[in-house]
């Protein structure tokens, strides 16, 4: 470890005067938790309640082993063997607010020492190594059907060598934001995109639009054959050019959530609204829970691997409908959404 | 084709007079096709609304190919080639009905010339098998928290021998019901499995108990450590001793299906209830959401695999509720839905 590197509440790192090769995994952890403790505050802020904060330990045998009722006949699903083993973390959530209809950050660090055959397929460099991963991630869904719910998440992982290998850690950053709008302004999405555009700027111009299309990419309902929002960023395996860079690109996309989204919630909290909004809204989170439970790699692999569920399901929405191949009507505001927002577009 | 084998609506064979190893599909499809018809009727006149038909056609590309936005970021997902390349089907719903909040019935019966990687991989004698997979789903998601949603799913695969091959064609079947209550009544649990277990009799005493075991080891969210519901019977790859016998198993089950539920529902229709029963209800459905997005292999595959998402989603309920860590009270009967109905048990 190395003394030197490390993150202030506020995200900044020296990388001039430090190894910037060094991987200091104590200094993430202090970046994360002081993360969610910022977002916490400035949400509670503007919504006017309180977050209830839940800390957890792992169990060290996953549920999917221990209460399975009956074996006697065919497996029915082929599920990985529990791949966490230690650790915790802090989910904080809030139900019911002013602002926030639910709304839920999670902080967690949880390490193992043995990772599932999916992780070392591809790459067998992991195997018998000992590993931890942390990060925040968050989902807020308002109340309002003017605001959009919003998604971050940071995250990082790192494998230590095994003692007397002389091999190095294996590491990488992953991490975004995405914006799925109810109702669709150009001036919102816009924002968030620039603010996005903005953080990573240091990082090279390539940068925002190769994570933009990167998050176009992923957060993509091939069953419905349509984007889950208006985009953001995304990026994985980030392990270059250096520790000290990917974290602080990885640093820049963290602290630059509140300035993406709560300009964007203040500018619509008091949008009347009525029946008609309140229920487009409640269809348009069935494709979010859609997304979530079908598609995201993050949310299925921690559900079959014994991950903390609670935690995970903190991303699903409040109030949720399905209607049998709804149509908005031609010319709407919700017709506009699709045709006008959920469409590959530029920007910024 | 064996003429002579075919089925009446009310799905009696009569297995004696025909060789019971020669495989009609198109016997099977006449069945399905006055089950969903049945069905459809019988709901109907308990409900006092119609089902809405809407008749749909595969089209031969599959959405997953023709819209996804980008592809200059890495794939984001790994997933199935379209393995349906024509049929179609009759989707049957009911929405905002008196005794039905969300209900559909749909028949399918699709074909195609090449299965993917993923039913080869298990089963080579299948490659370059043209293949026929037909069948009805049910699922009634009712508007009285006190009457439990029920689904019902029969369904028939067979897969030809290449031409001058000498081989024989593949086939086989599954399908199952089973019953997920909101409030718990010892007496509609009982009568839902005996049904089960009196329409499997025919095939012998121990096919219900296996069955019953298939089921509850199926329907089982391991995320939650917790059924689905009460359970029922669940079966697949069905192909023994003969067509015939395996055919009159399923029609068995199919059959038997309004008497297992409908009765259930008539008791249960007038009951009162408040908004405490109506959040139970939402919070609910939110499991069924779960398993059928997260662990339900028929629906993965199909919004995997390019299949028609209405159809697969008519499964959805229509108001669901998330919320963390949702506990009910204790002695309550929330409570005791959980103690002593979704704990595995012996119905009959």
């Amino acid at each position: 470890m190395n003394n030197q590197t490390h993150a202030t509440s506020t995200g900044t790192v020296d990388t001039g005067a430090v190894d910037t090769g060094t991987v200091d995994s104590a200094a993430v952890r202090t970046w994360l938790v002081g993360l969610q403790r910022q977002i916490v505050s400035a949400l509670e802020a503007e919504d006017g309640s309180r977050f209830r904060e839940d800390q957890w330990q792992r169990e060290n045998v996953a549920k999917s082993e221990q209460s399975q009722p009956s074996q006697q006949s065919q497996p029915s699903q082929q599920s990985e063997k529990p791949a966490l083993t230690g650790g915790g973390g802090l989910t904080c959530i809030l139900e019911g607010g002013a602002l926030l209809e639910r709304g839920g950050i999670g902080f967690s660090n949880v390490s193992g020492t043995r990772l599932p055959p999916s992780a070392t397929a591809a790459r067998p460099q992991l195997v018998g190594r000992h590993w931890e991963a942390m990060g925040v991630s968050l989902v807020l869904h308002p109340r309002n059907p003017f605001i959009p719910t919003v998604h971050l998440n940071v995250r990082f992982f790192v494998a230590q060598p095994i003692e007397g290998s002389g091999e190095q850690p294996i590491w990488w950053f992953g991490g975004g934001m995405d914006l799925t709008p109810y109702y669709g302004f150009e001036e919102d999405a816009a924002h968030f995109h620039r603010t996005c555009a903005d953080a990573l700027q240091p990082f090279g111009a390539e940068t925002y639009p190769r994570f933009k299309a990167w998050c176009d990419d992923y957060f993509f309902l091939k069953h419905r054959g349509e984007p889950r929002g208006i985009g953001g960023i995304f990026f994985d395996d980030l392990a270059e050019p250096d520790f000290a860079t990917a974290f602080a690109l990885t640093q820049a996309v963290g602290n630059g959530f509140i300035e993406a989204w709560l300009p964007i919630a203040k500018r619509r909290r008091d949008h009347a609204y009525g029946e008609r909004e309140r229920e487009w809204q409640a269809l348009r989170r069935g494709r979010y829970v859609e997304f979530n439970l079908v598609w995201d790699r993050g949310t299925l692999f921690g559900l079959q691997s014994g991950g903390r569920t609670e935690s995970i399901l903190m991303s699903m929405p409040p109030g949720v409908q399905w209607a049998y191949n709804h149509q908005p009507e031609p010319g709407s505001p919700e017709a506009r959404l699709l045709s006008h927002y959920l469409v590959p577009r530029n920007w910024v």
